[in-house]
């Protein structure tokens, strides 16, 4: 299969620098808490209150004066008497029994294991080990101090991270706002009116995982005015369309946009996607024209889109695919001057055999695939042993 | 901070072995393709259909018969005129144009890129360059064939299987259920009705990425009749509680389970969240009693309620943290004995350093680590220079 030769196709490094230089971070908004998981940070956050926020019991046990325990032993054990829990100044060898996680009362510097204790006849306890002060005491402000850095901005909010803001005092935090997208279907010549193509779930999974806050989508017809007034309404943070790209007759993708706006790149040296483009409209939205075949629409948007909406959204805009160098079991053939993505199956844990290019067996490269590689422009492929990332479709 | 030593505390491995003996994954049921992303298939799928369905234009340009383009050249072009799309069989040298994707009429053999034609002055174009049989055509079946796997049983379904799915004609699957979760928190005996742990947010997101249908959250109160009251009612796909598991007084989770149910372990060499427990109620829901403290909660979740989650879910029991091979910049102590989590931070691309132990430093070590690695029970630490396994947070 060839792709359709245009005119002057852009290198993929040079699409990638025009997203990174055309699409900006969207600006912050204050969010409670609640809602901030999976949300990337706007600001440092600093600790309200230190961590723990007073001394605490480290472990379940009794909370007793180190120096008294001084000089115990299996055969001279020292004996304390239960104190009640609100004592200001209870006597000299007085304990009280604490919680992992409780407070300390004021008047003890050491916690000793329950285990560790003899209880007595009289509600107390006799301690046959000497213990220091300090000891299974979790000190004010030793996990996190007052004021300290909790995390710095850009960080996208994990289950822990919210627990730790949680747990330091933070109610409310500054997020970057999340992208909505306006999408765009252009109908094929020949469907039928409930068309629904199956580019539709592939880009609604692919823009959750990039954290977009919705999809408006659209289908629309294939002509030039329906796709120049798509691109002129509303106010979204990023727009995609998807079909019409290409050299056809109705492909009029490209032309609408350079009607309404400006057309950046169109024809990238990636294969599959050699038909994608770039650009701005007149109102500075960033919009990428994805083509229509679902391969093609799929790794022009891993390539472009999901980059532009990854940084719109202040995200790391590398792929969220876990890559690991791995061994070529049998060689790979790509071709020079195009970027091309191949799907490769793991042989063993060391090495991995390719399966097909996606332009060659379109999205069907998924069915025996578990990652792909990025064979780059300058690429003829790779010889039997030799060294590429894999990028794995799962964990 | 020592852990409170219970009489048998049982190696992770064991609670391990526990987990994956004790808890069934759970029966499928049928559901739309629409609702079908981020769940786990049932059974292997089949293509309905062949891809693509019959031969397909694999490029925009022209369909023609090859042999009339046969012996073609730049300074002997070969005129073909423009057929009406539907015609069954038009003269000989009649070519339509089709875009990719698109079908390729029967009496077509072949695709000529639409720029390596010349348009001519009567609406036809002159070919310059002889093509072959196939060229430019994706043959029905050549992507997919018919029957053919598409995916097997197991697989966690990305956006680019839905995709796949939806091309090869398949509307519903038969998927494994998603647990639905019973979480009972321990009310602390000091804590105010309104009380909400740090540990809800943390579970919410944890559970919600290891495939969750819902969770039916309750603080109850820290007594026994409380807990087994709780661990009695409804039919969960899986119980947590949280808190209540040490050796203080009000630590009764242990002993309600023990009760209404079987307590198989309690007390696990790992840290943080040496508390932790394992059982079945009486009527044979696997159980998982956390501890309260939030460092605690969290590590004895991914230790243990995260695994017990994801294969009731039919999911991968494994991690979902990317993991890499660094070196230790800096030399590691761990305690022998104990399965003991380190927070580490990247230092450069191939090593990273110790920030703090969990257990040391609470859910605080999250705010400088950037990932963690895990010390086995036999292990004293690392020196300096060697090798660990790092589980990142963040890809």
């Amino acid at each position: 299969m060839t792709a359709p030769e245009f005119a002057a196709r852009s290198a993929l490094a040079d699409a990638i620098a025009w997203i990174d230089g055309h699409v900006p971070r969207l600006a912050a908004e204050e969010i409670a808490l609640a809602k901030a998981a999976g949300r990337v940070l706007a600001q440092e956050l600093r600790a309200a209150t230190a961590l723990p926020p007073s001394d605490r019991a480290a472990l379940d046990g009794i909370a007793l004066r180190a120096e008294e325990t001084s000089g115990a032993g299996a055969y001279s054990p020292v004996s304390f008497r239960a104190a009640t829990a609100d004592a200001s100044a209870p006597p000299p060898f007085s304990a009280v029994p604490v919680s992992a996680g409780g407070p300390l009362p004021p008047w003890a510097d050491a916690v000793v294991a329950i285990d560790q204790v003899q209880p007595d006849a009289s509600g107390g306890w006799e301690i046959i080990e000497g213990t220091a002060a300090a000891s299974g005491v979790a000190a004010a402000g030793s996990h996190v101090r007052r004021d300290a850095t909790l995390m710095p901005a850009g960080r996208e909010l994990g289950p822990g991270d919210i627990a730790l803001l949680a747990a330091a005092g933070i109610a409310r935090l500054s997020a970057i706002r999340r992208p909505g997208v306006h999408c765009f279907l252009l109908r094929p010549a020949n469907a039928s009116d409930g068309f629904v193509d199956a580019s539709v779930p592939l880009l609604q999974g692919l823009m959750r995982r990039d954290g977009i806050v919705g999809i408006s989508r659209q289908v629309i017809a294939r002509s030039r005015a329906a796709i120049a007034n798509a691109l002129s309404r509303g106010a979204p943070d990023l727009i995609v369309t998807v079909g019409g790209t290409g050299r056809g007759e109705t492909d009029e993708a490209a032309a609408a946009l350079r009607e309404v706006g400006q057309l950046a790149l169109h024809g990238i040296a990636i294969s599959p996607g050699e038909t994608a483009g770039l650009g701005l409209t007149a109102a500075g939205v960033p919009v990428v024209l994805l083509p229509g075949a679902l391969a093609a629409c799929f790794w022009a948007y891993e390539l472009l889109a999901g980059r532009a909406i990854r940084r719109r959204g202040g995200r790391n805009p590398e792929w969220p695919y876990p890559a690991r160098e791995m061994v070529l079991a049998r060689k790979l053939v790509s071709s020079i001057g195009v970027t091309e993505i191949c799907g490769v199956r793991r042989v063993d844990d060391r090495s991995v055999e390719p399966v097909a290019s996606f332009a060659e067996a379109g999205i069907g490269a998924l069915t025996r695939a578990d990652g792909f590689v990025v064979l780059p422009e300058g690429s003829e492929g790779g010889a039997e042993g030799s060294r590429v990332t894999v990028y794995f479709f799962r964990p």
